[in-house]
């Protein structure tokens, strides 16, 4: 059969099989960026759920997106992130993973230009490939994230980009929030240059250290088109996500969201709605980045206890993600194999979230994910991964 | 902000504010493919939920799609439809309309050919626009389906179709299914021309007239690409559909889905698999049957008794959805506008199902969709259309 041949030419990872082999029991992992579900509150979602559907089979049907969670995103969750918009300025959807395609189908043209720094989520790439997108490379770093002057040296040499793809807090994979006074520029960078900047937040809501940040979008409505999503704080599995625009956009994203998949999950909706609303969603959070704060504790102080000379390392005060660089020419792809047989401990490698055809500048370092490991889980990891990491450099 | 050619040319749909005066409680709605959530297992699914929840979180996390899920599609959901396939062929999405998204990408080059009956689901068209397709057009027929010849003709003047989409049984919106021997020669022109087919089953276990015809992936295993989903057998919002193809195909979908929504819910996967393994599947299908073939008797013995002369309707053998042609020159779009205001009554105007830039030739037509109303409410809700249709007749 005859494929596209942008299907016909997708390179299969190598990854699927190693993470196959990265999920038996005696493997410690932080190759993949679960939350920990042991937090989440699948009490509430039972009894929930039990006295929804016993009221009636609505929560099954197609819907419309439900005003009443717009309503509590805009007014609960938002807040905590110093995010101002009003219900009819969120679009609801089916993941930030979607959000991020929708909003590249909205703004890129096939072939048309877009602005990712060096090293950044492979989901994004994911989500524009099929438009063809010129990556414009912006060189970033684990500690200042991306370098606003080669945004303005791109521009100053002419390009038009379709956006900038930014994480501000917890960046994934690298771990770095923007500092605040850097917040400032890149705004003050969108408005004058007219550059529409996409903030995907998915993690955002997970931040350890005081003061939270707040996010870009809080500093910007016209220029930062804002993606937030429950995966992290209520599950993955309920599937919503959140995209926050100027509101003339809104009919665009319906159409080009009813195209992909009709709706977003109706059960999803009430069940999230429902715990917001009359759950202690505060407390809930309050209590996961309590948690998630000791488990980001745990991977730095077990770093600097077994990691050898010539490592650096993020300290991420938000999300669930800490790169780690090992000295230069290390092979993360081949450490990977031999983490996984003999020490039984998995990571991601650093290649997967280089930019296309650069994948040998990451190959040096790779990405831990911590979310769903315990503080002794973490240790005992940590410790593992140095065994590995020592016989790579020996 | 500039946004993309395709989001800045998308016309916006007239429909979303009627059907939102459509959704008051006082009108008779036949306008949306709403199955009737009364008949669907909440009971089984709200004591399924406290019990996997219960036991643990992971329902909640991301996941691979479930094997268990897989084989009870394959073993007890397919068999319904004569197709058989191996867990390894089955490719879970979110939802059907994913699935033709996908099938899209997979399948097509952007401004590649399709072919498309003149009267077609909305949906293939609007899951394949953003690969702004060139659509060659199929006449098409209430009670006989595509023109097989005029297929020929496109190919024999030199077009390369990347494929032909289909709904072989309860067509949507005209209700038609394919004979048996329609099916053997379509599948055989497959097969003599290398012509992928896509068939969208997503109505197809909701057949009523013995005996049930099988799907056409039934006949073909290679050019086949079958796509079905539960929305309508066990609700909408589960989100899950699936494809089914040769396996080689399978990585490939995996990667395009990933970069489109990251995976299928997986708590809605365990309701699912729960209820067709452990709930009496076969019985539920059984009384679906009987309930929508009676709403199917109603609309049509209510079409005869109040329908005027000159009007022409189809008589599915399957799924949800009628097509009632009145007289040429009649305008079912200004017609809809009345019925709501005046009758309280609403349907689907033909203008939605037409190939682009000819709506015209629909507009005397419209959708009947009764899956979600009572009998009573049948009866009741064509009395209304009928006194709409003479007014505007008059």
């Amino acid at each position: 059969m005859q494929l596209s041949k942008f299907s016909h030419d997708m390179r299969p990872s190598p990854l699927p099989s190693l993470l196959a082999r990265a999920s038996h029991p005696e493997v410690i992992s932080f190759a993949v960026g679960f939350p920990g579900t042991e937090l989440l509150p699948r009490a509430a979602y039972a009894a929930a759920g039990a006295e929804l559907l016993g009221r009636g089979g609505e929560p099954l049907q197609y819907s419309v997106p439900q005003p009443e969670l717009k309503r509590a995103i805009a007014e609960k969750i938002l807040v905590e992130r110093g995010v101002h918009c009003r219900p009819e300025q969120i679009f609801l959807c089916t993941g930030a993973q979607q959000g991020l395609a929708l909003l590249g189908l909205l703004l890129l043209d096939p072939g048309a230009e877009v602005l990712l720094e060096t090293i950044v989520y492979d989901g994004i790439r994911g989500a524009i490939s099929s438009l063809h997108p010129r990556v414009l490379a912006v060189p970033t770093d684990l500690e200042e994230g991306p370098d606003l002057a080669a945004i303005e040296a791109h521009l100053d040499a002419g390009a038009r980009p379709a956006f900038l793809y930014v994480i501000s807090d917890g960046q994934n994979p690298l771990g770095y929030s923007l500092s605040v006074e850097k917040r400032e520029r890149l705004v003050e960078l969108a408005r004058r240059r007219g550059l529409p900047i996409v903030e995907d937040d998915a993690c955002g809501y997970l931040t350890y250290d005081e003061p939270p940040w707040p996010a870009l979008r809080s500093f910007d409505d016209e220029w930062v088109l804002y993606v937030g999503s429950f995966s992290k704080i209520l599950g993955p599995s309920l599937r919503i996500g959140w995209i926050v625009v100027p509101e003339e956009l809104i009919p665009k994203l319906s159409m080009l969201k009813h195209a992909m998949d009709c709706d977003t999950a109706t059960y999803s909706q009430h069940l999230a709605a429902g715990f917001v609303v009359e759950g202690d969603f505060r407390r809930h959070l309050g209590s996961l980045r309590k948690e998630y704060g000791a488990r980001r504790d745990a991977v730095i102080a077990a770093l600097e206890r077994h990691m050898p000379a010539g490592s650096r390392w993020s300290h991420p005060r938000a999300g669930l993600y800490i790169w780690l660089e090992l000295p230069e020419g290390s092979d993360t792809t081949a450490l990977l194999e031999t983490a996984i047989d003999e020490e039984k401990v998995a990571f991601s490698p650093g290649f997967v979230y280089a930019a296309e055809g650069d994948e040998a500048s990451c190959n040096h370092a790779l990405r831990l994910s911590f979310g769903n490991l315990s503080v002794g889980k973490i240790e005992e990891g940590v410790e593992r991964l140095a065994r590995a990491v020592r016989r790579l450099l020996a």
